[in-house]
């Protein structure tokens, strides 16, 4: 059986980010916490003679006919070179015989979707329903689909933005202002747009915190996604010890990538994102809560986008 | 940049299992004791249901502009439905940039065949240089293959083999005799074969001891590259226990998967096959040494075989 071999722009013509994915979302973190999924952990190749590095993830979840292998590089001397750091592929396996059914040679995007989606999951049971200022720490892919995945699930009409290139910081105002049809303010500080948001999201490869628990008021939400490996951080470890709420997305990759490895003593007042979306436990409880969560990103997330965009690729086919 | 796909057929007609083949393994172990490569464990994903699993090797090695990434698949339940267990591809991705540069849909074949390659290199270093007697246990691919493999570097004249299955050990014999126009004889036995053999190359799946230390005599060298998971063993303790000289692929993955399991007391007296390759130890001192080598797979092994195919490829299209 010959391996089907998409390319990014047929992948593009068919995915979307919108609720559908995030519900695909949903019953991945919930398969998580009900024993479904097969996950093992990440694997990880270092060339660092070109200051890059490999990640690959995977699960199989129980009774579904496929899973992915997700590979996810970031090469970060790429831009020296005319390249984006990132890049990716998917290969989607059949479960029950092991051939591999397809090549999703999408270049990274669906990662960046499925990193967004997940933003909406957190937003949706973490931030208040009536969240309509959202605040922006970045100002690259993941700060747009970001923001647009909170649309999805939150009456959003006001936007911060900050990002330490100002440049950058416009064209996402631009592109931003455009596409949605919502002001955009940029900022020079972090704490400002802290003190002023309904729902925070940190999309940098920071290594050092950006934010600060004296900065936080009551019934702010913030999702840190930045964090997935052992070098970085977003979240001073006074934000989690003010948090009434840390939600993780698995609590073995917080510790060790996330936001949890500097602040290890919070790891008891942790739940998993799958025991809010599978319903065991709520997120927030009062409109006054603060609230966190930390995204490192999962084989699940990978399994459940590609057979969602396999299955719209083939649809597309008439098959 | 678009991902070259190639298919089985196509990496068929430019790879054979020859002494450049085999040289390139020798200097993938090499390369691991100079500490020349980062080759993570290997991550496996289970899927219970189908009584099947997914494994998935690595390893970059400095210097050297591309590595795999290689997914290996055993689902034992496949030949009720008419297929192959085993299955898998190799990625192979620019050490530079990140980016994936080809697919080589192998099917498998090169895992085989780099398997094999590397076999010929237990037996080139820890066998007597007059071997010409060889005992094939087990009668797979494999079997063939590491038959084949012996040949590159050993004067072998006899050949004995034993398999659980009556036909599937003629169709060994009726191949491999015309194939290599050599005497093959069927024993009902093992020990017969272990007590007159000068190698002896282990080929199965079993859980179970097929070798014991009673049966070995001097200047026996065996090659046991069945055990590649934890439930899995085909020499018993005394054989190690006997041995004068033993030799792994890697350490780690023999005391984990491999025949040091059942016996890791002599883990201490086992020198890593790079290090015999490197020439920083002998295998074999004397004609009188019983000599075993014991065989995981490793990424670097991948990486050898998929860069070879690639080039082969690429040769072959005048590029």
């Amino acid at each position: 059986m010959k391996i089907r071999l998409f390319e990014r722009d047929e992948i593009e013509k068919v995915i979307r980010l919108d609720t559908g994915l995030v519900e695909k979302m949903e019953e991945a973190f919930t398969s998580l916490v009900e024993n479904q999924a097969q996950m093992p952990p990440i694997m990880r190749i270092d060339v660092p003679e070109y200051n890059g590095e490999v990640d690959i993830k995977s699960a199989y979840i129980k009774g579904q006919d496929s899973f992915a292998v997700k590979l996810s590089s970031g090469f970060f001397d790429n831009p020296s070179l005319g390249l984006p750091s990132a890049n990716g592929m998917m290969i989607l396996i059949n479960s029950q015989t092991g051939e591999p059914l397809s090549i999703l040679a999408d270049q990274g995007l669906l990662t960046d979707l499925r990193t967004a989606a997940a933003g909406a999951v957190a937003a949706k049971y973490g931030s208040r329903e009536d969240s309509k200022t959202a605040g922006i720490i970045g100002t690259g892919s993941q700060a747009r689909l970001q923001l647009e995945a909170l649309m999805l699930v939150r009456p959003i009409e006001h936007v911060m933005v900050y990002g330490r290139n100002k440049g950058k910081a416009e064209d996402f105002k631009a592109e931003m202002e455009e596409k949605f049809d919502i002001e955009i303010r940029i900022f020079p500080t972090i704490s400002e747009i802290v003190e002023q948001s309904d729902i925070v999201v940190t999309t940098t490869p920071s290594k050092e915190p950006l934010i600060y628990g004296e900065w936080l008021r009551e019934g702010l939400h913030i999702t840190a996604m930045g964090s997935d490996a052992e070098h970085k951080q977003e979240l001073d470890s006074t934000v989690l010890e003010k948090a009434d709420r840390i939600v993780c997305d698995v609590r073995a990759q917080s510790i060790r990538l996330g936001e949890l490895r500097s602040t290890p003593e919070m790891e008891g007042h942790t739940v998993e994102l799958g025991e809010v979306t599978s319903k065991q436990v709520s997120f927030r409880h009062s409109n006054s809560d603060i609230t966190v969560c930390d995204l490192t990103g999962t084989g699940v997330q990978d399994t459940a986008v590609a057979r969602h965009v396999y299955a719209l690729l083939l649809a597309k086919e008439g098959v």
